[in-house]
């Protein structure tokens, strides 16, 4: 099966990483695959938007299947493919709510982490405000905050929703990111303890965006969050 | 069963909306249930903030299942009821990759939507800037022609990704709001017929935003859209 998919993906995007993830977890190794170069602007390139006119990554085909939308992807796989690798959607139902509900909230910690970490990026150079960097911090803040009282009985085989499932293929990129960028394991020890439970299991070692082997990390936009 | 749920919600609110279609959709009608009034602050008040430490609607309890995300909730509501009303997730693969990548497609377009029509009340007064508010209007315009594309084929009962479907129950309400703001009908053919099909939905129009019954249209956020 895996023959007929094929994958643009892009190095640290926390949405690359979720499709990556699951497509490890459920066996389907084996795609075609290459890495598109934000810095050259191939993300923007004829290849990516024939497939996604939205010009992002991931890109997902699937025989004539496409899928950009990396939530909808993961879930469209886990449906498809139930009976393979991990189980990534729990059947009791007060696992499957939590995991639902975590997975989409983790749509929303990813967009506040951007906003911090890419503030300069996304805002142009005369419409930026220190109060407006100011008040994403806080708002990040308060959701890491948060994340870190979801984590509060985190431990070997209990992730976010209990068993690895789908809320950890949307959360633990944006956990991994936030350290990378500096967030301090001493301020958020759940967190931190949450990171060091995950960051070796094989699909995620498997999953690793390359370029964080080769450079320290060293990044502190999140330090003082 | 639908005796055990409780739902706050917003009127207007998109993602209130949403929840509220989905359970009209399943039959689960009878729950209880208090409108919220974003003027009083009340979804930052203590009831609320008990069940949804984000203050926001929906906020929603099945028993003791909180679900507070109304993707996420849908998604939940769908695979515990499947048998039960409406069937919002296609079993054919390529009807359900299609859902999927619409419905997580939906978020976006509810985004962009946010950010022209409530920008001043997102951004304080002195980090406005004409500019911004501009790009926010352009990008909301590539958005939009995108689902005029994705809409091109729109017919009775072969809606975003099919039949009528969780991709509707997340993009029809961002449609019926567009218009509400002043979308011009002659500008954006495919997504007015998309409306006009589903407007007089029995499960839609049991879920219509209460005041817009009251109130004639005469918002015109979007009429330059």
């Amino acid at each position: 099966m895996a023959e007929s998919m094929s994958l643009l993906w892009g190095a640290g995007s926390c949405p690359s990483w979720r499709l990556m993830l699951t497509l490890e977890e459920k066996n389907l190794q084996g795609y075609r695959q290459k890495l598109i170069s934000f810095e050259k602007n191939e993300h923007k390139s004829q290849e990516v938007l024939e497939i996604n006119p939205r010009g992002q990554v991931p890109t997902f085909k699937y025989g004539d299947i496409i899928l950009n939308q990396s939530t909808g992807a993961c879930l469209y796989l886990e449906n498809q493919f139930k009976a393979q690798g991990t189980k990534l959607i729990p059947d009791d139902p007060a696992k499957q709510a939590m995991m639902y509900q975590r997975m989409i909230e983790g749509l929303e910690l990813t967009e506040k982490l951007n906003w911090v970490v890419y503030y300069e990026f996304l805002v142009p150079e005369g419409e930026r405000h220190d109060a407006a960097l100011q008040r994403h911090r806080d708002t990040l803040t308060t959701e890491l905050k948060l994340w870190e009282g979801y984590l509060e009985n985190v431990a070997e085989g209990s992730y976010l929703a209990g068993p690895f499932s789908l809320a950890d293929v949307v959360g633990f990129p944006n956990v991994a990111y936030a350290f990378r960028f500096g967030l301090s394991p001493e301020r958020y020890p759940k967190l931190a303890k949450y990171y060091n439970l995950l960051k070796d299991r094989p699909t995620i070692k498997a999953t690793w965006p390359p370029h964080w082997f080769e450079s320290e990390q060293g990044f502190e936009a999140l330090k003082d969050v």
